[in-house]
């Protein structure tokens, strides 16, 4: 199959009204599209990428080897098919990859913002990314679909905007976070923070960044985002062959990849929007009365998925989405995949969630075009 | 009942040649004792506590309120009866509650040791224990007993010492760290060692201590110790009734319970400590050909228990203990606690360790002295 390039384009909102009233003007999403829009407009799929990710969902950009993140998920023939589909990914608001965050410049001071940046909720992410869909003249999405953070986007999307979806793909996600998702949020909070580098957010032109306390951050992420069985099979207690000779150096395999990892994702990532959208996460709550309680659209379907070694995200939270949805009388499926790879699971139970979404898709589009 | 009074003593080993075979010179074991040794020096157990505990594990020192971290197991009619045992509890090697460990004085520099304290193992941290019981006249234990990294000491003594000991009781530990359990270790000490003012270890007796990456450290260890649903049911989605007004300051309960607990955690513990005991724990195994194997004591009797919630060392951990020691031989006895505490139920779950260790205790005394 020959490569599908892709590339990032801006959108502009000149001003944004936040959850908190407070505004932002000048704001700048960054995102891309895959596929074609058919004349009615009637096959658009916006895609929410989880908490680090980015606009670039599938393809490859012309300088570079990495296919998107969602890459095996959203193409020709795949789960996202973009022979039948339009879809649009948009770097959400608060990040640091093409999309207005605190490392943006403050166009009232001409400076970054830091910690001048409002604080922004999933609410927020989801207006903007509203705006944009409506931008690019679509009344109405065919479904949206995202797995972690992504999915509580997704959720926010049929809360608020109930009459603009078809359906919503939640992937491994939860309508709040429980105590232990708040703590494990707050502790990397902590850990950048703790950075003398972070220097309360402004840190931006600076020679020194808070690196350490990012990587950190990072690392407690990215336990939890593995099975203790995934971990057991990709590292068990190997030891790394190359062991550095001081006194606490990586000595583990599974030292010196969170390491690795951790100190990698320093180069990509801004803290002060890890800060900002962790944040976002532990605001969010769209449980109890809240949940798709004044949504007009009783057609709207769901398809809700999560994963049986998935901790950080436990099925019983989806469980508790898809109650909610009974209850209220929605179209919902459910399905707990099997898997051993935890929370990443989202990302790598290809095989599975293709086929799941391909049903699931062809009969929303079928029951959209007849209905 | 009276408050009962403990003391913590000294115990001096001249020289304590290591695994490693390096040597530790003058090194002081902080201990306490509670009870009274019976005439045949019979009635002797052995407590090891888990990692940051001390040698106070019962009664109360004269200038404080706080009762020993195991009070409510160790004392006159308690499962570890005081008015028929004599118990043993030391701070361990490495440590930094009155034994020797890295913020002690090196004779050979007249300074601190940072980090030229060598490695310590397991094994070495029970070796010393060791030496401490032959001190005290006592040719063998009744038992030894402790949970978590109490649990591994226990089982060293079980396999470097079987014939010195009756029994053994290990309570929600492992035979060996799995990577995911390496991992939260390692990613502890990355946030000690981000800290600059951590200093590679150099840092006693300066103004500025590295107690912002402690304080981080400790928060990862906090979330591990307690279970989703135990986090849940303490603080579910509660919001701090006082809040700090700047940006990320904490504004759930847990938050702020993890902060503090975190802050006060680095007045009583040692930043080198945390790495050389993690690194400890870390480094033990005695899977496989290893456990018990040499054992010539083929009447030590194990009781062996896990907790149903507890996700840092699962009940899986605890279920391979046992098949080892059954495929061996040994005399096992097996109770996984229905508890949702997560990891703390070894401190928490007293009327159930009470019940089976009593028991166990009787019947193992009662053997030991007809036998």
């Amino acid at each position: 199959m020959d490569k599908i390039y892709s590339q990032t384009k801006y959108f502009n909102i000149e001003k944004l009204v936040l959850e908190s009233s407070k505004e932002l003007k000048n704001v700048s999403i960054a995102y891309e599209t895959y596929g074609a829009l058919n004349e009615s407009r009637s096959n658009a799929i916006y895609i929410a990428h989880a908490f680090t990710g980015d606009a670039h969902a599938a393809g490859y950009h012309k300088d570079s080897d990495k296919p998107g993140w969602w890459d095996n998920m959203i193409g020709s023939g795949k789960a996202f098919d973009t022979d039948k589909y339009f879809v649009v990914c948009a770097n959400i608001l608060g990040g640091c990859a093409g999309s207005t965050g605190p490392a943006s410049i403050n166009p009232e001071t001409g400076k970054p913002y830091a910690l001048d940046f409002p604080v922004v909720t999933v609410a927020d992410i989801v207006a903007a990314q509203k705006k944009l869909i409506d931008f690019l003249g679509i009344k109405k999405l065919l479904s949206v679909a995202g797995g972690s953070m992504g999915g509580m986007q997704v959720l926010q999307w049929s809360v608020a905007y109930p009459e603009s979806i078809c359906s919503a793909i939640p992937i491994a996600t939860t309508m709040k976070h429980s105590p232990q998702q708040i703590a494990f949020n707050e502790v990397a909070r902590q850990s950048i923070m703790a950075d003398a580098e972070w220097n309360k957010g402004d840190y931006y032109g600076k020679k020194n960044q808070p690196d350490r306390g990012l990587a950190v951050a990072r690392m407690i992420g990215h336990i939890t985002y593995m099975s203790d069985k995934s971990m057991e099979e990709k590292f068990s207690r190997n030891r790394k062959t190359k062991k550095d000779s001081s006194g606490f150096a990586a000595e583990f395999e599974v030292e010196g990849y969170l390491k690795y990892r951790g100190d990698s994702f320093t180069r990509r990532f801004d803290a002060n929007s890890y800060l900002y959208i962790t944040k976002a996460m532990d605001l969010f709550d769209v449980s109890g009365k809240k949940f798709v309680k004044e949504s007009k659209n009783k057609n709207l379907k769901f398809l809700v998925i999560s994963f049986a070694s998935d901790w950080l995200y436990p099925s019983y939270q989806s469980e508790d989405i898809v109650k909610q949805l009974k209850l209220k009388g929605f179209d919902a499926t459910y399905i707990e995949i099997k898997s051993t790879y935890g929370h990443d699971a989202f990302l790598l139970e290809v095989d599975d969630e293709t086929k799941l979404v391909k049903s699931f898709l062809n009969r929303v589009y079928k029951e959209a075009n007849n209905g």
